[in-house]
């Protein structure tokens, strides 16, 4: 089968390997649709820099959904012809073997069956909008009635724009991009803030009556996004930390920014950690996708073949694609 | 009267002064007891360099007890002769004028009698204990079973220990002091740490069997203080900056520290800021000092007439003292 | 000027009285919309055998809004021709006067000036609607994936269905009525049950696969309702008791069925009780209001003169209106 | 082996049956202390009338430590020798097998080894004591300056409040046993109230100027005890219905009693049920045991051989024994 493998920055080869072999607790799934993730692009970018990549050539995939053509012998909840979304690595394949043992509690939500009326191209947004709802529901638990400013309007940015605002918030979004905070818009932004127009800490101030925001989402971990991400927020501000920063970021912190006004820099990684693990934000991207609540197939730009995934990376990175499913 | 004033760093007078005219909302108090707070010292070795200053000569003091020798006319609630904790500054004095407005909210819990088993000293703690319990009990938000790590033993951080005692915490103080650690234990510290003699990080791992703590507390505002908070705890570690820091204190700031284990760096100021003000903390703070509970007689190392002020000063700069009450 | 007041059950008088004179912290409203509420028809039914009824003659109306016309000495946040909603009784009349006392913690979010795009007879949804809030928000405590009944469809359960649509939760409203159950799925009811039709724990049962709902809302204080509400939930399942129930109800209770599943029976009174006023949910209803959200006009089946408000009650009384707003 | 068996109510008989054999994940436990719960006592009294009874003849007890005698060939984790706490059922024996099949998440916490200074008898309480720990820590949810009462000082209710009173709570405890009351003082109760002398909700109201408490737990599952433990707290009085309710009680309830002032009826069972287990408060058990802090061998008044168990059940519905600990 073809895979699509790192070799080092800027450098990725379609190459030839055999389709895996499953063992009694795994699946073998055929990927119909994988969705590129902002990582993938940052790994693309910085090769063996990145502190995410432990060994060269990798496969970056990680938000793919597909039929189930093989079953170990083990596996009784799932059934050869499903269509699923899965969650693992090894995205950028034809097939991929998943692990689907039911015992392990670190699996639970891993695979889950995609209703009818939801797309291949709709179910490879369920590890992400799972991670978003656990950003916004569990870590920044922005509640009815409160103000929450999403710095960065990505497509992660107007996810978790959507969520907040189906849970009563009035929503803030921010970017540099007008036509990212257009769409941010229609997913539900009560107001957009272009930073390079506008100086964004006076517009909140403004647009909440010198109260400021509740809550804020720094959706990059670069040091201006989260003061920017610190400022906009006012007494007991929850500000959660989204994007992971780049390996040796430093930030020039003033202690005092958290400590008088007592504030909350918050973190977030997946749906949850350790001992709070949230499969549970799993299905309901799904049933939320299937709802119709969330309507993840407007933020696809384009459906590309595996063999233009670098052309994919590339029109991410100019800004001219919100994001791009491949197929493979 | 007599009144202590800081003209500038390392310079306190006292002079003479009219004792103040009451308006019909105040009451007069003759202080009896005026505890030194860290603030205190940081402002007469800063002068008019710290953050907290805003005009001098200035009277430092703001944690004191008294007995009530006048009562303006629209006051209802107190009376002559009442022995009241109070909550204000200008306590380096003979007498002190207090806004006793019953119907501002943002006075509730500012004067509260003393139960007779209560002595002035011990009523003079009732602010700094009360903003302990804030720390504790609502930032921190210890619970029964956890493990805290208080950085920084002095009797705000042994206050804390007591209180996360009380709450059926682990407590590991943290200080360069043994002396100080030893007080620590006395007050329910179930472990002691001296940082110029072990690896903090090393031995929280040793003794939470490698899980680290579940909270700390970041006694002083110094950047590598908050690091040691940060680095004690563990998934979902809460971490709270108590100690204000010095102004242009800037930190070289990991945002990945808190991004990626999903930690919380969390402020703290008095009983609380804006709509979360927690006035019944400090009836709970004198509640418990008179039950026994919390002992804090066991912190004043000296009791010093207000002509030995400076003196004190000196001796809690040097660590000779946990802490001084001062008698005009 | 006219009002209309309760003599006895089912004896509404509409009489002469002279136009209210008001004080130094008072307002002068007159009236323009003044909105039926359910406790008012229980009133006009049971006369003084309804516990809520203090002395008779009584003005039931206390869901209003209107036009200041005259403001107190003393009142400086708001003037003359401002359109307000208020809160407090005496509605069902061409003026009431009000106070505006702003030192007053329990006045705060009483009088609020409508957005130009709200209309007067919406602007008389502000209590009933903020009631819901604090009911959902606060008290159902209502999360993003969770599920919830909402048992019985009247005006006051399709706001919560709508205010717990827009908290991202999946809701199924339970009436004896198809007409409500329609408009409850118009506002977000996911699935709707007529229980005189259906059984309704077991079609619960069926839509959660087997896992019950996670809360509910007891949308009358009758026993069945009650138990029913209880029934549906699951394990850790919140159950709020939204109606009062009329004076000397006892409901034939086994405290097993909160015990042993760890359920919680929680109570609900305005927008708060005591410590726990939430002012902030006015101001957030007529921001929902205003920005579209939740579409309260749709609930009014008429605008009718005070002259046919016994007419009107009894329109509610037979089920024939969802609910009618009064013009003085 | 010797092992005691429920026949029918009343009718306990010792019989000799042979030791059992273990599979795999299982250990073999040499009992050493059995403790006997006050739903053993009830179990005895009312035989297969008992909701709790599956089937009979039954071996009651479920609270019991001893050593490992043997261990299953894929149990890693224990060993031969060790001194542990179990949790299960059939403990009134000389031998009883448990599965200790570390990839079945409903076990964590089930087996876990006895410090050297916690004796078999202590180590006895762990499951009555992390339950209580459960009861008080998250259902009560008892904080810091909060007043809780516990009505019934039973031995369960005894180490309630000791759990409270190393929560920070004020404690009233209340029963109609004078000796229990002198025990519950023992272990921090501040107040206590004898409810054969003493109107417990006056009694209440004076001990708390008139606010009531927080939080209250409801001992029994009677429906007078429920009662006063909804009527001895205030708005948003946190009320857990600790007993469970022979079959067939119902409570003659008056919804209104939560209704206006916003309480909560809480379940609690176990260390929690569904997905909301709490494991870590078995281990904290064994820690606050070792620790001193939880002193429950004060609360053994004798220890006896199983071929008494009738005569310590005896004593135990006489009211003449706190708890009591059986050796096989």
């Amino acid at each position: 089968m073809k895979e699509a493998l790192l070799y080092e920055k800027n450098d990725v080869r379609i190459i030839d390997v055999p389709i895996p072999t499953i063992g009694p607790t795994d699946i073998l799934l055929k990927i119909k649709a994988a969705k590129i993730c902002p990582t993938d692009v940052r790994k693309y970018n910085l090769g063996s820099n990145d502190a995410r990549i432990r060994s060269l050539p990798m496969n970056l995939c990680h938000e793919y959904a597909g039929e189930i053509v093989d079953v170990g012998e083990e596996v009784k909840h799932l059934k050869k012809g499903m269509r699923v979304t899965g969650y693992g690595m090894r995205g950028n394949a034809e097939y991929v073997k998943l692990d689907a043992d039911s015992s392990n509690p670190n699996l639970r939500g891993r695979i889950l069956e995609l209703p009818p009326n939801v797309s291949y191209e709709e179910g490879a947004f369920t590890t992400p909008l799972s991670e978003c709802i656990h950003c916004v529901v569990d870590q920044v638990d922005v509640r009815f009635g409160e103000t929450l400013v999403v710095v960065g309007a990505g497509h992660m940015g107007i996810m978790q724009t959507n969520i907040a605002h189906w849970c009563g918030a009035t929503v803030i979004a921010v970017d540099l991009n007008d036509e990212r905070l257009k769409i941010a818009k229609e997913f539900g932004a009560d107001y957009t803030i272009n930073a390079s127009k506008e100086d964004v800490v006076e517009r909140v101030k403004e647009l909440t009556d010198g109260k400021m925001a509740n809550c804020s989402i720094a959706g990059i971990g670069s040091p201006p996004v989260i003061q920017s991400a610190i400022d906009v927020t006012g007494h007991h501000g929850r500000i959660v930390l989204w994007g992971g920063a780049p390996t040796g970021t430093i930030m020039q912190f003033d202690p005092n920014d958290i400590h008088y006004a007592e504030k909350y820099l918050i973190g977030v990684e997946g749906i949850g950690v350790g001992s709070k693990r949230h499969p549970e934000r799993r299905a309901q991207a799904v049933q939320h996708i299937a709802s119709g609540k969330i309507d993840v197939k407007k933020l696809i730009t384009r459906v590309m073949p595996m063999t233009d995934i670098v052309e994919a990376y590339e029109m991410i990175k100019k800004g001219e694609a919100i994001t791009i499913v491949i197929t493979p």
